[in-house]
């Protein structure tokens, strides 16, 4: 059996790692446009930050034992019938592989926003071991003393972070209400006040129109009278499904054009499965696919395309989107649905918010930890969590603990059952999550005054 | 509504709590032995570490709306006939209570040891507010130099930080194969040497039988030759439930002597409940009644006690017996079985252990993360963890994913199926507790050679 590969991401080495584990008879080839196998893309920030100096750490791993790798391969085209797929390499040599069953993961790109002056020298999209580069080699000829970051989502926030690190002056243009849209709004300013604590400028609202050279400097003009000045641009304002290589074949596509699977990972063409950020993402809290690009969500759906693959039957569990950042000394996480989407999937939402402490207050270095929980008040079940706190409070993992208990539909109320571990240095008798479940649960009883709308 | 409360713990203060929460019109009495109302029993290392200083702090509250506290009353007799508890106060004054419900929460007691000397000047138990303030005024008036600690469980060993904290040099005696018994002695080892990292000596497999007073320091001797002195003496071996009360008026006892109760904590006595130390507590893997005092588990009892008393109906889901302790800077945190415990239980046990990183290699700061799994080979279901770190690696809530995970008979292929967090800083993406749980079940299939037998 050959099991063909696209894309040398996590998807595609998931599934060729996984496919080798299960059945070390089937050969498997993995095709990859650049010559960065399995590199960490959520590591950019570090890399260019130089809390990582060596790029070539990134690499999650840098053995593939039983997976034939083909670097600096770009696919063109698939041959569903013939079941084939056309490769050219460095070089201009095309190449005719065959296949037995096709996983396709050719990820994501980055949105290309409508600014006049994107491609002048020193404005920088951020999506590729290939982008990082440029990046770098500009800081290091240029020692950038000042820079504007547009879009304020993880990657935008964690450059502005990594910026700040390097002792660059850094602006931030937010096209949101607050930075961080991913989570509400109050939480957002939290965030906010972190980046502003580190010399951050934050502006919220803007849209921005144009960059353009002046002095050796770059002037970047918003909405809302934004313009300033800095040496450096990086743009980051989210990203889009690589899926043309798939569409162009005849795999159907959805939302915002990802190609369509259904939960074993399979397309409309036979033996030709997609996996990652070029996919359709099954939400299980929504009950239908949604676009949720994120490297967690690509290594489960590459396995499972790969088991499948093989001859198991598996299903993609589905996503919660589950995400978390670290933003200087803080962290900000979420899971499930925030108020505003379960309402809008027609679940009769309520969400309350609550601040306790990490730990016992009595051992020192207690922190504030916050927890915004949103249920079902009819049916009293979770439907989503959003921690904010110290990045020793361990907010990431009490974050799963939230995820544990979605994945399993859980009740707010029965949180409380859970035999949570205690000790006073980290924890208190209820934890965290605990005392969260309670005040929602009181919350809901009381229509408490507290309860702090959301969005 | 009457509803009294004998015991000023966990268990009766959050049953006191639950029920005025849920019926702000039910009557609610509290009577305790001491003046010291929910205080923290697990605060009271970091008390004499002088990391707390103020020993106020260690109430978890300090106010009890809704709840009549009477401190200084101790109980002597229970009528369940008459539904009436006899209490006498500090001056020797009766007085009898009437109730419509009742809860015992009496506790525990240390097991006091067979060892001669045991009530010498500078020997002290620790388990009250009184034992820690008697061991605070030794240490201040005496300003001992050395101690040594009989007993390597969670107290002793918090006990050995606290002391080094304060400049003591501390010996430990411990009667087990290695400290901390709780968790397999591989991971015992691990926790020594941290111990001895810190200066901390560590006798294991020693029985002491004798101390005595020699040139006002005092000689401990034992087994294996054992024979040290020092200045202060403290020995920690284990709590018994105080069950005598319920006992004497009639409840049935089980292990230990603890009193039986069902999953509602009804005891065979009508409208008498019990909850916390004193009582048998329902294991949610072996399926049966064990006796394991901890204050997150006689929190839930005494809430789950409240609510039936108020005329709810529900029942304690059970204890999965997850523990953690800081100790330095290592935690190490159980939940579940171990392996040999999973076998006596009639498990197909396999135990699998593996080292990973705690976050991504290339962000600074990683460390190792230590995992063993037991699951059951047969079925496949996760069975319990032990997990060891570095306090700032989020092992205890890292435990509490699997404790989620036993809580719903997950089986550990499934963990892989949990969307968690991830960010380079904190975690990897499959968190290493889907990396221990890949570990395990690659091990099972091909019943790798790495396996570490366990105990």
């Amino acid at each position: 059996m050959h099991f063909l590969i696209i894309g040398g991401s996590d998807a595609g080495i998931a599934a060729g790692i996984r496919a080798h584990e299960l059945d070390p008879t089937c050969e498997i080839t993995l095709v990859l446009a650049d010559e960065y196998p399995n590199y960490s893309i959520c590591g950019l920030p570090f890399f260019l930050s130089g809390e990582t100096p060596d790029w070539h750490s990134l690499a999650h791993r840098t053995e593939f034992p039983g997976i034939r790798l083909m670097p600096n391969h770009a696919a063109e085209s698939i041959d569903p019938i013939g079941k084939s797929v056309v490769v050219r390499n460095g070089s201009g040599v095309q190449l005719e592989l065959r296949y037995d069953k096709l996983l396709i993961g050719t990820g994501a790109r980055p949105v290309r926003p409508n600014i006049e002056g994107f491609y002048l020298p020193g404005v920088f999209p951020l999506h590729t071991m290939e982008d990082s580069f440029a990046v770098h080699r500009f800081m290091e000829e240029q020692q950038p003393k000042s820079a504007i970051i547009v879009g304020a989502g993880y990657i935008g926030l964690e450059m502005a972070d990594a910026l700040t690190h390097r002792g660059i002056r850094v602006t931030i243009a937010s096209r949101t209400e607050t930075v961080l849209a991913t989570v509400d709004p109050v939480y957002g300013r939290l965030v906010e006040a972190e980046l502003q604590r580190h010399g951050v400028e934050v502006w919220n609202q803007v849209e921005v129109t144009s960059i353009q050279s002046l002095d050796s400097q770059l002037s970047v003009l918003g909405t809302q009278n934004f313009s300033r000045t800095a040496d450096l641009v990086l743009v980051a304002v989210g990203v889009q499904p690589n899926s043309d290589l798939g569409a162009t074949a005849g795999i159907l596509t959805g939302t915002k054009g990802a190609l369509r699977v259904n939960r074993r990972m399979e397309t409309n063409l036979a033996d030709v499965y997609a996996a990652g950020d070029c996919v359709e993402t099954w939400h299980r809290l929504l009950n239908r696919y949604a676009y949720l690009p994120l490297g967690t969500t690509a290594h489960k759906q590459g396995r499972t395309a790969a088991e499948n693959a093989i001859g198991n039957n598996r299903e993609f569990a589905g996503s919660l989107g589950t995400q978390v950042v670290k933003l200087f000394d803080l962290v900000a996480a979420r899971t499930g649905l925030r108020d505003h989407e379960a309402r809008r999937a027609g679940f009769d939402s309520f969400t309350a918010q609550t601040t306790v402490w990490d730990h016992k207050a009595y051992y020192p270095g207690a922190r504030e930890l916050h927890l915004r929980i949103t249920g079902d008040r009819t049916t009293g079940c979770l439907l989503g969590a959003q921690l904010l706190g110290h990045k020793n409070s361990e907010v990431s993992k009490r974050a799963d603990i939230f995820a544990s208990a979605l994945y399993h539909n859980m009740r707010v109320e029965e949180l409380n059952d859970l035999d949570l571990s205690y000790t006073p240095p980290l924890s208190s008798p209820w934890d965290p999550v605990q005392m969260g479940a309670q005040f929602w649960a009181n919350a809901v009883r009381k229509e408490s005054p507290v309860v702090i709308p959301s969005a």
